[in-house]
């Protein structure tokens, strides 16, 4: 078999340790030169591939790849661009092809979530049809931890362990200032449709007391009484309330409690927020002082705190999706099996693309408690492993981390332009 | 002279590394167990004190008080409550001198800000007058950095090192998504009146075109045009903008843009949270999909990405002011003398409380662009010797930051109940 060019892009929003899985994907490439020719990566995700917007990677100096396993954000852009059905638009997918022709790609490596594992497969059924066959491979990779058949997904680990050192942090801080100031902290955390990342928060919870006092899950409609009474007795019993409330929180008729109707200055709707709503309800029921935070993007670009083991998987998975390629895989993904809880121990598995597009992994109900404001041991047991480990990235003298910013040469264009509605 | 005891208490806001002050002071006291007998720590500091609430720091394991120096919090609780003038209320100072007759403290250390430093004046003075001459030594704690004289306060260079790090990250989050998706992020810092803080996070702007691309501080007056016209140029030009905003920002007529008329659901007013003012402006005037964080207490406790030169500071502190107490000393505050800035070099200096009380020290306006949008090379020069070095704490097997909880005890109390107006 002649030795064909690798394209890998990476899809969605970003994580601490995609890169990671890039600099996995090129490392294991570079070392795999008699099979694998030049790595290109989409400019901008699968947008600049359309556009013929390849980075050639073999411009990159070998320390800046290496470098990618530390630093967050996605190096070569990613995009929020998913791909219509091939009846819709069948002439993208042509465009793909044509794109992959002109460059000589026999493999294609989607690093991205259940919209791009789609896409992914809808790729390596097209090209076979299209007489130029390409192996997709699906690289795994969303912080909302929503993949099927993969125990997790790279990403969570480190914005979970964010979650859990930083409501832990605060709360001492709120602890400290409880007798005569503020009483209750409220941490607004990603996940709009599960409660993964919420969930985490309840790894700082080690004793009986310890905060955060509350977690609200967009599993369980907003009970304001409820909420209001938990909020007082934890106030009552330990002197201040640590909550940790999730982004897609909703109120008994699925509406968002962000879009209760805070409105600004102009009286236009403000978008986000669902702290400063708790807060102002706590303010207002119960009186007592209060601090909120949203971390937003700070937890998913957070990789001065990533999770070791986090790190290993989602390098772990670039690797494996090169290794699959070269062994002459197409439709797949590698997934991370858990092979034993105590102690923790995983390998790489791999699942079908088919299986694993468009399905969503919900969290199990099992894992919130009967009262709706907590974690469960199951859950525990399940999140535990994935914070573990520090991987510190490297600080330069004056105290900042060294963050990598490549070159990002694109490779010489062959064909025409083509319009991408982005 | 007989041994006395000495008392420690923590005032206002917590910071990072107010407890590594904290373990300086109990350490050296230890190894000066000659000269100071117990070291005891207000409850919740000065109500404590009032109340007789006096944690008896000899109960507490030498390993829990060494781990005080990588622990966030206030660990002996702190309050937010200022002693009047002694005319007004003469009966609080009768107060504190009766308690530290009634427990032979010899030694009065106050780990606060402005308010602290001139309540240890005062304190010093009433002793005396009293007939219980008290050594009161100010250590200084803020992490506004608004203290005069010393030439920066320890918990302000963690807080300084966690705003840079954050936007650093976060900017490479939006930098990756903003091909198709946010373009403008915007990240809220602490800082009501001086703009230290938020001037901390222009660290990470190495280069022309770095993030963040717009700092908002609170002494330049909000200007809506000129901000609107920067952050389109910011677009056009990089992609993306990148926004660091003190809370503290007015508008010209002196009105916090915090308190612009956000209001919730039931009609009131929303209180803190200038970011999302800020990203509702950007996204009706520009229209650019935008994010939004608040970091609150999460920068203020972030004692996993501390500032090694900050913690080494805030020991040494602690440390000062047992050995001027030992030394005789009384009216007094440990100082960072600043040496020399390349290399960063600094020393312990002395300063009077009374010209350290009551004095806020402004961020002077030479820090600040001319365009009111960056920080100067001064500035720089002044705060990157402050985020230098990393000082992690250590983690337990699970992944989390092994923090302590000290027990707490209580000296056993010699004095009749006294009534405190919290």
């Amino acid at each position: 078999m002649a030795k064909k060019n690798l394209l890998y892009a990476q899809s969605g929003g970003v994580t601490p340790v995609i890169n990671a899985t890039a600099c996995g994907v090129i490392e294991t490439a570079r070392v795999n030169r008699d099979q694998v020719g030049k790595v290109y990566a989409g400019e901008n995700g699968i947008i600049g591939v359309l556009r013929e917007n390849l980075i050639d990677t073999s411009k990159e100096r070998k320390g800046d790849i290496a470098a990618l396993r530390h630093t967050p954000g996605g190096a070569f852009g990613s995009c929020r661009f998913k791909l219509k059905g091939i009846e819709d638009n069948r002439a993208e997918y042509e465009r793909l092809i044509e794109v992959f022709k002109a460059h000589d790609i026999g493999y294609f490596l989607y690093n991205g979530g259940g919209d791009s594992s789609d896409t992914a497969y809808k790729v390596s059924q097209i090209g076979s049809k299209l007489g130029y066959p390409v192996q997709c491979i699906g690289v795994p990779k969303t912080i909302d931890n929503d993949l099927p058949i993969t125990d997790n997904c790279p990403g969570f680990g480190s914005v979970a362990k964010y979650v859990a050192v930083s409501i832990m942090e605060a709360s001492l801080d709120v602890e400290s200032m409880a007798s005569s100031s503020t009483k209750v902290f409220i941490l607004e955390v990603m996940g709009r449709h599960a409660g993964w990342i919420a969930a985490a928060g309840g790894l700082a919870q080690r004793e009986d007391g310890d905060p955060p006092h509350i977690i609200l899950f967009p599993e369980r409609p907003f009970e304001q009484r409820a909420f209001l009474k938990r909020v007082k007795e934890s106030v009552e019993k330990y002197g201040y309330c640590s909550i940790v409330v999730s982004e897609g929180v909703r109120d008994r008729k699925g509406k968002f409690l962000s879009d209760s109707g805070v409105r600004d200055a102009f009286g236009h709707a403000q978008l986000g927020g669902v702290a400063p709503v708790i807060a102002s309800l706590v303010k207002e029921k119960l009186g007592y002082k209060y601090h909120w935070a949203v971390s937003d993007y700070l937890q998913r670009s957070a990789r001065h705190v990533a999770s070791k083991t986090d790190v290993d998987q989602a390098y772990a998975m670039g690797k494996a999706a090169v290794d699959f390629a070269i062994a002459g895989k197409s439709g797949v993904m590698p997934t991370i099996e858990r092979t034993s809880d105590k102690p923790y121990r995983w390998k790489v598995g791999e699942a079908p693309l088919s299986r694993v597009a468009n399905r969503e992994k919900k969290m199990p109900a099992r894992y919130i408690t009967k009262d709706g404001f907590g974690i469960t041991p199951s859950a525990r047991k399940y999140l535990e492993p994935l914070i573990r480990g520090e991987d510190y990235p490297p600080y330069d003298k004056q105290g900042l981390p060294k963050y990598v910013r490549l070159q990002k040469k694109l490779a010489p264009k062959k064909l025409d332009p083509f319009e991408v509605d982005d």
